[in-house]
């Protein structure tokens, strides 16, 4: 469920490209606990001159190959939240050669009515989603079926 | 109010997408009460590598013709939400021949301090918008204006 | 830390589009108190047709110069928004030629434990930050070396 946009400068190529999401999402898969099926991601590539990411004084240098990820999900634990920072960015670095220091995260949260996942259902209102609540995911039927295609 | 972002796969004629916004917008207004002229669409095409849905285990099958929705609004009940989401379903089914599978939407509320809607005022504050409460609107003036395109 | 989205209608040369940013930006540090390096923008330049800003009655009249602008932002009080409001209108107005009544505000606002701005950590939570709360960061050491680009 959750909806996360990355926001890139132009330049990587489709296998880059779809490596990068595929980590991304293996990582939000175990921070947040959820099903692998449970992916969506928007992609929006720029131009250098329509992304501007400074630092905030923390010492940060950021080069092209800059990330910025915005997630909108049901609520999440701090701790969900800061393992998925830690885990986004060890991803990114050890596969897809993205410097930690390239990689923005910023999460909105929302709540259960304001999802429909297709049919013009609430799902997670009307229970057809009882099955993949967050503690059983990991562990549940979604897990095993997890697909790669990178 | 609401400001919706559609995130499609490129293919749509302009012709197409107006009717899609229209429809889209249509079943906002009947389902939050909104003055027909509180309308503030985006529309961003994306190369089909951009987009990633899958189905949280749920069955569907998406297609090119996805539609990703997502609404920033002022406080909507439950009733609201879900009148919306099965309204624009069948709209966009019955109007433009999108599968109620390929449609996405996502809800983040906010307040009215967070919206100014021109001249630097917040209209929600000032009280310029103290007649386009939502049980006013479907009977009010701005309901009879309403516009098409398609 | 606001990441400030801007979608806007092609058209601008890039000199106006930086000098937009900064002037932009440079509304939200002074309004918002925060350090002048706490700078992320993200820009989509829009096709005509996918862009659609009525007025909800308020009698605005839009142009191609419109400017959507939607921030995520830790709390803020009414007062700091109102006083990004109509200082961002007033600079892009000034600066910019861009008409207050082109001009779209919406905020949405998240914790301290939803941002991370590099290396995997959430520096708001980690104390990284704790140099740059609000109230200190007007006279802080980044105030002063705000840079230009315009």
């Amino acid at each position: 469920m959750p909806l996360v946009r990355f926001d890139l400068i132009k330049g990587r190529s489709p296998d880059q490209l779809a490596k990068l999401l595929d980590h991304a999402h293996r990582a939000l898969v175990e921070s947040f606990r959820i099903p692998e099926s449970d992916r969506y991601q928007v992609v929006t590539e720029h131009e250098p001159i329509h992304v501007v990411a400074l630092d905030t004084g923390l010492g940060f240098q950021r080069t092209k190959d800059l990330v910025v990820v915005q997630v909108v999900s049901r609520p999440r634990s701090m701790m969900e939240k800061t393992a998925f920072y830690s885990s986004l960015a060890k991803a990114l670095e050890d596969k897809c050669g993205v410097s930690p220091s390239d990689l923005i995260i910023s999460v909105v949260e929302n709540t259960d009515a304001d999802w429909s996942f297709g049919k013009g259902e609430a799902q997670f209102l009307t229970g057809s989603l009882a099955g993949v609540k967050n503690e059983d995911a990991i562990e549940g039927p979604h897990f095993g079926a997890r697909q790669h295609r990178g």
